[in-house]
């Protein structure tokens, strides 16, 4: 395909206005759309989007619209709608006639009902369209405030990969190309499942030692799970993998991480749900982590033991004692 | 060599202090050498380190002593003085008759006079003496309070890495067997420029994002260096690698981490320096890391990024400009 001039970015949440104001910012025709009239006109007439990215003021214009229509017709899409929603989406973009040309998926996570992959959500509701995939580690509000960012963008050609790398980059946003599809999104489905487990360690007051030491350990389990996947190991140690990870398991902003904060407290999952909490998304990754492990034979005690302390109210303390105690090891095997 | 039953500690620093506990956790019969008679009296009478760990009282009696003789004839030594005096200390241990037998190096960093890694210093002062390693993501405030905390141990030999990991593992220290002394030793000795660059981040206040795309970056580049001077990728990823880089570039307990930070506050290197700070230890090898990049023919832009803000005064903002002006490349190129 060649350059890629105008985008249409379909989600008006905090990423996805982010992302909109990132490809203004490279010069590209920009067209936003949101579900909701009120994010729609707060855009287009105070340059804010108030509810999702509070206190910040853009520098940009940006076109949006609340019609599907409108911006199905782009060079090319970025999906940024919650990852569950990722069905709906597609049959509604479906319904507008779009049928070919890239849609970039940017929400991360793995359909919970069937356990597939996003792209692979993609191929059956869209088969004509190229599937692409823009994942690392970035907040919103850092990216719609213009600080520096890194981030994957995959597409299954080079050619496709790179121009959508040019029609995001500026001098505060840098995407790097890659065509390993299927890589770019093991991160972001799994680092929520570690990120339970971080939290936990940090709500238990365990130390940065035994933090990082997670991480590091969290990595090796996304990484051979990953590769048995068949994602390319330069992916899993890039922004998208080992870069999300990172910010994923170090910051109390992912809800993931406070969920497991709490835990690490003391609190059985039962209490937090039954006390009308929403279960993070990581909470529902773990058992499907859990049986990716199963169907590939990879052994992923770290997604297990979050696993069973969401199911079966696990304690915390049984939890590390399940992880510590595992026999002597080499390094190079299992944990 | 058979079961490891004595150990002596060389270094009576916090390091040393909490490997020596963390030992007699195990069940080994330790014997810490101290230079300074004060701390050996303060561990003796008191079961504190105050200097050096101050505010923690120890569960276990630690036999601490100023001769080194008393110490040289363990089965194994821990080498836990700072990495600059490695060399002396070989040789000061050469005269007390030590020429055999596992040494294992817990200091990390380059010998700044010569650039080499310490195993070969070790090779070249004690050529009889089994080189091992232990490093990984490891405060030695946690492993002395005994919060859990996981390290790899490397040997030439698998028989007597797992040896070492027996004689040193408890509930809350869990050491990881590995017979990559060079990979081992690849993260500790990168990641000091790397956390520079990271608290020069922070202290520019450019946010969670960037802090973890460039540690995710770094990461890149400290594993392409490593993999051409001859590690294996599993020890990079693993906790002596990554595990420990993570740990050292979110916290501002390390010095070079510190270090960086007012660099990002817009302090040049040469006012640092001339207000008479010390350089911390990433300071020098950035120097280092460049000159191996050149040597393996590896594109080491962090570093050399490092390195020039120290050598050449390059502003923070010059700095980030250089690592984010750099072409689009595919992710699985050089940065």
């Amino acid at each position: 395909m060649g350059a890629i001039r105008t985008i249409g970015v379909i989600g008006g949440g905090a990423w996805g206005t982010a992302l909109a104001l990132t490809a203004a910012r490279s010069g590209s025709d920009v067209r936003l759309w949101a579900r909701d009239p009120g994010i729609v006109s707060d855009i287009r007439s105070r340059r804010q989007n108030s509810r999702y990215l509070p206190g910040i003021t853009f520098d940009e214009d940006l076109n949006a619209t609340t019609s599907l229509e409108d911006v199905a017709g782009a060079d090319a899409l970025l999906l940024v709608t919650p990852a569950q929603t990722t069905r709906a989406m597609l049959a509604a973009l479906k319904k507008t006639g779009r049928a070919q040309g890239p849609v970039v998926l940017c929400a991360k996570g793995i359909e919970q009902t069937s356990g597939k992959l996003l792209s692979k959500v993609l191929s059956e509701e869209l088969p004509g369209a190229e599937a692409a995939v823009l994942s690392g580690p970035s907040f919103a509000d850092d990216v719609a405030r213009g600080l520096p960012t890194a981030v994957t963008v995959a597409a299954s050609s080079a050619k496709t990969a790179l121009s959508l790398c040019e029609s995001m980059q500026s001098p505060c946003f840098r995407p790097y190309a890659s065509i390993d599809i299927l890589g770019a999104q093991i991160g972001g489905a799994l680092k929520n499942v570690l990120a339970i487990a971080c939290g936990a360690v940090v709500g238990r007051k365990l130390g940065a030692s035994a933090q990082a030491a997670l991480t590091a350990r969290g990595f090796a389990e996304l990484s051979r799970l990953g590769t048995a996947m068949g994602a390319q190991s330069e992916t899993l140690t890039g922004l998208s993998g080992l870069g999300d990870l990172v910010l994923t398991c170090s910051s109390s902003q992912s809800r993931n991480f406070s969920f497991g904060l709490r835990l690490g407290e003391g609190f059985m999952a039962s209490e937090l749900i039954s006390a009308g909490g929403k279960l993070a998304e990581g909470a529902y990754s773990a058992r499907v982590a859990v049986k990716l492990g199963q169907k590939h034979d990879i052994d992923v005690p770290i997604c297990e033991t979050v696993a069973r302390m969401i199911d079966e109210d696990l304690s915390i303390d049984d939890a590390l004692n399940t992880l510590m105690a595992r026999p002597l090891k080499p390094e190079s095997e299992v944990v």
